[in-house]
């Protein structure tokens, strides 16, 4: 509203008048009315970036999946169920001065969704078949025009993470990953703290393990140094 | 603890001195460390009807999948993920004098499930198996020694409610169910509502549509006029 972009003009900090996305949660791929796939994300990074960036004065646009952690005041809130309709919505979004993709988005989806509840039979098991999914920090890292000035995406990865993360940068034509250690004995899925590598051009620089709001405004501060 | 036993045993309300066990919430299945299918179940009703069981006097032993509702103050809380750690904690809580099984159980589990996170290759896409899951409902309600003195089973149905829910409840071997309409031109799944038909050897009783709380207190009574 009014008063908002007028806070937003006069506000304080090296984001002040900066416009950036943020994709957050999970999503939810229906399987049928009563069953899905779900991706183990509860949200909180997603929202620690945006409160982050919200604190040095940016304008937040944010996207998110049904996450467990509550999106924060003052962001332009956008919820979304499915990998297609986040898709939907960050193209509404742009352009944006810069994006990050904290959303834990399904590669997949179910190939035959059921609109009926698929019923147990005696003797029979069912099976899901794919279909891919948009990939949407690949769509928005590589677009011809519009493309935000500073691309961020992340990668939750179980083995050998820099070497997947620098890959995927590479893949994808983001500008940065935040690769993270989901090991499950490092007890990081589901819990406070990441332990997290930022892949950038120059390189991998592995961030000491800290709180999910420690790594939001080391992110925040970052991003606003590359767009300062 | 003591103080609690003490409690029950002085306590008022016409299921003083029955131990009742309700299951709740959905069960997530693991794909791999990072995906699980899981089930639209919020806990609501399941926490609600542990509420007013609590309200007429029971000990309530609550088994709960990761549900959004917080489980109520003042039960036996037990927190599992899977059907199967569900049925370990079913069994482990008997006997009981009634079961109460409100929770959303997945059918199935991955057959292939990873320990490493299934990675998107070019021109691939996975495929899910399934095995079937343990029936922890005609599990209990076919024990042939210690079954609980009243089994009451949930449906949640999209389609010939009445038929749908009466044919489960003999292939079940369970007392009651309370079967749920979940079309979702209804907007009763994920809502505040439910839109109730109880099936018990005397047929089939719709209940008015009413708030998840009042299905809740309904149900109770007629437990304690069961029990009594």
């Amino acid at each position: 509203d009014i008063l908002a972009a007028v806070e937003r003009h006069f506000a304080a900090g090296p984001l002040a008048g900066q416009r950036v996305l943020v994709t957050s949660g999970p999503t939810h791929e229906p399987i049928d009315p009563v069953r899905y796939i779900a991706n183990r994300s509860s949200g909180a990074q997603g929202t620690a970036i945006a409160e982050a960036l919200l604190r040095l004065g940016a304008e937040v646009i944010f996207v998110t999946g049904p996450a467990d952690v509550a999106p924060p005041d003052g962001v332009a809130l956008h919820r979304v169920e499915t990998a297609r309709q986040m898709l939907d919505a960050v193209q509404a979004a742009l352009p944006v001065d810069a994006a990050v993709f904290a959303a834990a988005v399904a590669d997949w989806r179910v190939r035959e969704a059921s609109d009926r509840k698929i019923k147990k039979q005696a003797g029979t098991l069912p099976a899901l078949h794919f279909d891919e999914n948009p990939d949407i920090l690949a769509t928005v890292a590589q677009m011809a025009t519009g493309r935000p000035g500073l691309v961020v995406g992340f990668a939750a990865e179980t083995n050998d993470v820099v070497e997947n993360a620098t890959a995927k940068r590479a893949r994808k034509g983001c500008d940065w990953i935040v690769a993270n250690d989901v090991r499950p004995e490092t007890g990081i899925m589901g819990g406070a703290e990441n332990a997290v590598t930022l892949i950038t051009s120059e390189g991998a620089e592995a961030w000491p393990r800290m709180g999910k709001r420690a790594v939001a405004e080391r992110l925040a501060e970052r991003l606003a140094a590359a767009l300062g």
